[in-house]
């Protein structure tokens, strides 16, 4: 039986839907998925830090990694790249570890070009009152940074139908534990496991 | 928000696979599930039950259902027919209620035919050393029956490649939780959910 190659996740969503929240718990109820975490040009906000939300680089030294196709994907957003290194994924994959990427939906849109096989997640939160509460409450940004960011979500929730699934994120436990069944089922779609189907038929 | 309409979800898999055993416990755990009853015209096992198991009919009767058109799919089946209705099921769908019908490769075939957005799962075994052990301890079956199945089993499971999802029923619980999940991220898929999307972006 062939070694079962592991999955790469894409999940995106506006910011202040609470993908982080999210991401979190996801990863404490499956501590074997491979968290990558993403290189920005952004600076970090209060209590981010390098290596763990991002690795925080330069405007030249990601531009050195785009000249150099290092980058998996990468894109521009309110004024700053974000993008995620190829070698790791590829090497996690390989070893059947389960890879999950935090990227925005022209970065998802990339990956799922270079790899069709990608699941596609879309967090979408209840409502865009909703949302626009929850970014009012996280009190990091200007109001106009929010009212920003609100035309920026209902856009990319225009883009989300290139998406595979969409999760409501209304209740964390209700959002992670719909990706958990998505992560699951996954696993079972019939090209990931023809292989089971050759051990009962035989090599003909 | 327009209603949700049912999943319409097809489980297949060799006779001796336990697929009796795992429906079981799916409408244990998922009671708001309507189980499609199928008609057929085998005879009744010791402790099967007309309306429980099957609709127990005659070949004659089986026949006018065929020529009414009153079946969605329909199929012999080592010498006997076996078919769903139409009917019910349509209105349960509509009602948004979730209907599970149990049969074999020919039938789902049809089933996808007429109803793509339809969920085909197949009931796989470990092995076909474990499908033959199962057979034997059922001991209802002659051995020439046993062997018949067993070639049958490695036809069917050749189908299944057709197949969205192949779930092996190593243990009943294991398997259940992966059908479970199955359901669970198909109710996620986008198509499905268009209509959270438009209610975030508006009537454009």
């Amino acid at each position: 039986m062939t070694k079962r190659k592991g999955e790469l996740i894409v999940l995106s969503g506006p910011s202040g839907v609470g993908k982080s929240t999210v991401i979190a718990e996801l990863l404490g109820s499956r501590r074997d998925i491979y968290f990558s975490v993403s290189f920005t040009t952004r600076q970090p906000r209060t209590g981010e830090a390098d290596g763990v939300n991002y690795h925080f680089v330069s405007r030249q030294e990601f531009e050195r990694m785009i000249a150099a196709n290092e980058l998996l994907e990468y894109a521009e957003y309110v004024g700053n790249y974000y993008g995620t290194s190829l070698k790791v994924i590829r090497e996690k994959l390989e070893q059947g570890v389960d890879v999950l990427l935090d990227i925005e939906v022209q970065g998802a849109a990339k990956v799922k070009e270079r790899c069709p096989e990608a699941v596609l997640i879309f967090l979408i939160p209840p409502s865009i009152e909703e949302l626009s509460r929850r970014l009012h409450r996280r009190n990091t940004d200007e109001e106009e940074t929010i009212q920003r960011r609100l035309e920026k979500a209902r856009q990319e929730c225009r883009e989300s139908i290139h998406y595979d699934y969409l999760v409501v994120n209304d209740t964390v436990v209700a959002a992670t534990g719909e990706i958990l069944s998505i992560l699951e089922a996954e696993r079972c779609r019939t090209p990931k496991r023809l292989d089971l189907t050759q051990s009962i038929v035989g090599n003909e």
